[in-house]
């Protein structure tokens, strides 16, 4: 189901009704107020001269710790997802746990215009609610073992391991771009930090191809920027 | 202007489009998603034996600098507000900047169902754009000599003082009940990290008077929880 134009424009137009034309809001009517929303959306292009260097004097790091946990990797009807629990992280000074993470084909972000064929959305929530997604690019090179095991989970095989290490999932280099954005899936919710690390891992062709097997293309596009600061902490 | 039901309704139902029947997302059609809105919504009211105690093991203080700053008091047409950009606050870490406070009565966040005749929003904004709102419950009691020097400023008065001190408008003891919400007034954007700080701070009868001659009712409705944490910080 699609919002007709006028539709549409009729719902954008009762964004507006909470100011009185004299610019006062009306507390009286509070019923009449709707959200301006979809202006933090994710995901984006990173234009990469575009960011700003991250403040030098406050906690900037991603530590992820007890990163070989047990798993299991399904097929969630939109997106490879390995469901895994015990891994912790200290972003920026806030204490999270990977909730699960999940793949889209070709990457989401996109880095000065340039698609990877896979990004990894590692899923991570903090007490409060708050969602901090660490973004991950994989290119073909070497293999990668525990790329294959979360293959072999999925595919139910003999023997196939119960455990995962994300460390060998996560490039060594933890610089990261910043920015505030949204669930890349319907509900969208703008709740989101997002935390896009630039250098890609490598898994063989082979694995690459059992990935894309799955899906080839479940990836949103990018969403305007609409003036968001990008922050880049180069590690 | 106010939407008829009808619309609404056709307003939610596009909210669910992105879902084709069999549970898939429809990437081939992305304009017809839509977010499900307003789930996390300010004010609200604080149920204090709801609320979780922080875990004990990361950066839980709000630290105030720089808190005697030039500062201009106005009438915005809404609210009384206070244009002052020099204080500096770091947040559970993270370093936030004052863009300017403002006062809602009554006030916006009830504690356990009770309102305070006033309450002050100190509007922090992080490099990345987050917002970080500290609410401050104010009470009728010994007067408020930086209290005064918003009202001297707001009215013009001569030799009204060009700075405030807001260390003597924030409560001493700085325990605070944190959760994540929005914008209470439109555009009601949900990109707000709450502090409200439970401890009031009192003002002369004559100087609360002051301020509720300007405004006695733009406090916004106290909206559903819907299931967000509220997490306790004893301070």
């Amino acid at each position: 189901m699609r919002l007709a134009k006028p539709l549409a424009a009729l719902c954008f137009a009762a964004a507006f009704a909470a100011h009185a034309g004299d610019g006062r809001i009306d507390y009286d009517h509070q019923e009449k107020w709707q959200a301006a929303h979809d202006m933090s959306q994710s995901p984006i292009d990173i234009v990469t001269h575009d960011a700003i260097d991250a403040q030098a004097d406050e906690p900037q790091t991603l530590v992820f710790t007890h990163t070989r946990a047990p798993m299991e990797a399904v097929d969630n009807g939109h997106a490879v997802e390995v469901e895994t629990h015990s891994t912790d992280a200290t972003i920026r000074g806030r204490h999270f746990t990977l909730t699960q993470f999940h793949f889209h084909a070709a990457s989401e972000h996109t880095i000065d215009g340039r698609h990877y064929p896979l990004e990894g959305h590692y899923v991570f929530k903090a007490q409060d609610g708050r969602l901090a997604v660490v973004g991950v690019m994989y290119e073909v090179g070497r293999p990668n073992a525990q790329a294959q095991a979360v293959l072999d989970s999925l595919a139910h095989r003999q023997n196939a391991p119960h455990e995962v290490d994300i460390d060998a999932l996560l490039p060594k280099p933890r610089g990261y771009y910043h920015y505030l954005g949204s669930l890349t899936t319907p509900p969208l919710t703008e709740n989101v930090e997002w935390y896009v690390l630039p250098a890609p891992v490598t898994m063989s062709q082979k694995q690459m191809d059992a990935f894309l097997a799955h899906y080839r293309h479940n990836n949103r596009n990018v969403q305007p920027r609409n003036g968001r600061p990008v922050v880049h902490f180069r590690g």
